[in-house]
């Protein structure tokens, strides 16, 4: 089950919103529906919304068909559009860059196809790296995990997340193919539920032992030594390693720390924001109330009343352990780590 | 509203599993009833289970029709049947002990009536107890609030969950009827969302300003600096201060530890349990895999995925700031000062 799939002439984007109750697709033939998939939420995950802005860049490419020279006005649109989509994971902003630059080089081309075909060639070359850098991520990360190891995960940075494999699952994944004895406790992570609904079902498909809890209990288990290792995933790390990542993040860096246990993020390095100094630079994304008075439609609380519903929460890169790259493990002091591993091809 | 309504020959019980979306009553008119509605949470919260405990002894009593000596059996069975609900809230049993205490008061009296006027007196007056006792840990805990404070709550330790007035939210209640300027922020509280359904619900009513967060925001508000206060109820306080109360408290209470906020716990003294040395001795009930796996009756995880429900946790005494009772307000060393407080008349 891919959360991504590049069809020629269109994105077959698998719609997470109801899963697993429900398996849906859409048929992005257009970059707003891309936008709107986005948006809704029905494909998430940093480093896979970056991949399908990438082919929603290059479907706004294929869907002009004025002059050549309108091209470059259109595409500032496109952009523009699917940069509005969603603010915190910088993924997005760091594929449709890509997109740009591969534009750019387009520069004096003259047949439409031609330009078409190179940003094709630029979203399916972002997707590839994304493949091959979760691989990678997995490698790193596999040499922390212990020959048995209970790990607590939060949010989805499954293969749901990504193009394939994942960061913190991709993590879990090639600890186990590593013959690794890995459990995982899975952070139902409200409001959206990614962990009851995407992590627990991804991990239960590759016969992944996984166990769901509410994300309240977490502190619970720690108390009891039921966890060795928090792995998380990222949507955006600021210079000085700051991290921000789902809502309720935060709250579990806090007690690893209260509990002595090792923290870490697993992020590709496109998840990176030199530009951004620190957490507080971070624009965190708030969504619909409807989200906490509802679950799936069904009224769970007063449907007045107010709600604090922000999607992303910053953890300090003091609580974090190590951030878990394609290119190796960053750890304190991150603002010199990070630069050093950014500027290393 | 009322959590409990006694009617002469039966307990009005309002059902609070679907509530604020429907308002429902049981009348519960056998034991059985009363220990259905228990079980099932229709009635919840250690001061008011409690209470219903105890009128369903009354009940027990009224439904016995056999020879007078038969009556104190068929009480053991009343009785059994009652404590069996619920491990981990010890009101439950306090409230079934000082009823049993009653029946044995009644020794050698003959009229079936006149016992069973007795028990439904001790009933009656358990919940008016709970009634002052409320008023008085209100008046209590409105000292150590502010004169403008933003408090978090976990759970519903409020008017529903006792016979009325409540107690974590009586705290705040009362504050605000000092002329206090409160906020309070109300964590859903997974898996059954009584914040979300009831606190919220219930402080709307009451115009008290309430926002709905998800519990896993906790700590991203506290590093926000938007929590002054932490105020929760208890289901079981150890001799040494340990306290268990619904999922979530002990994570809430290491993030306030953590960001220098004071976290109060607001109980009766018939929480208390001097037997229990220690939070390690509480019993946690666990609940229903399906309490994760669905939201009323919606499903929202794969239907066969592990689950871990476990429907309470243990603050350990270090965490928590102080314990507002109707005697006063107990603070470190918890296993001295508790202890002399309960021998004070």
């Amino acid at each position: 089950m891919k959360a991504l799939e590049w069809m020629g002439d269109s994105l077959k984007i698998l719609d997470q919103t109801r899963l697993p109750v429900e398996v849906n697709y859409r048929m992005a033939t257009t970059y707003e529906e891309v936008a709107e998939a986005i948006e809704k939420m029905e494909v998430r995950g940093a480093p896979a919304i970056g991949a399908a802005a990438a082919y929603g860049y290059a479907l706004g490419a294929m869907g002009y068909s004025g002059e050549p020279e309108g091209l470059q006005s259109h595409m500032e649109k496109v952009q523009h559009r699917l940069a509005g989509t969603r603010p915190t994971a910088v993924n997005l902003f760091w594929a449709l860059r890509r997109m740009e630059d591969r534009l750019r080089d387009q520069h004096g081309v003259k047949e439409l196809s031609e330009i078409r075909k190179a940003l094709v060639g630029e979203a399916e070359s972002i997707a590839e790296d994304d493949r091959r850098v979760n691989r990678l991520i997995g490698e790193h990360g596999n040499t922390i995990v212990t020959a048995e190891a209970s790990i607590l995960t939060h949010c989805n940075a499954g293969a749901l997340a990504t193009v394939e494999y994942g960061t913190a699952l991709g993590v879990i994944r090639a600890a186990q193919q590593a013959g690794k004895k890995v459990h995982v406790y899975a952070g139902e992570t409200r409001p959206f539920l990614q962990g009851a609904r995407l992590t627990a079902f991804e991990l239960m498909n590759d016969q992944i032992p996984v166990t769901l809890i509410a994300d309240n209990m977490a502190g619970f288990l720690m108390q009891q030594g039921k966890i060795d290792l928090v792995i998380v995933g990222a949507d955006r790390i600021a210079a000085n390693g700051d991290t921000a990542n789902k809502i309720g993040t935060y709250s579990l860096a806090v007690l690893a720390h209260a509990h002595g246990i090792p923290f870490y993020v697993a992020a590709p390095t496109s998840t990176i924001d030199l530009k951004v100094p620190g957490g507080q630079d971070i624009p965190i994304e708030e969504r619909h109330p409807k989200e906490l008075r509802e679950v799936f439609g069904v009224q769970v609380a007063p449907m007045e009343v107010p709600v604090y519903n922000p999607a992303f929460d910053v953890t300090p890169s003091k609580l974090i352990t190590g951030i878990i790259t394609e290119k190796g493990i960053v750890s304190s002091p991150y603002s010199v780590n990070l630069l050093k591993m950014m500027v290393r091809s």
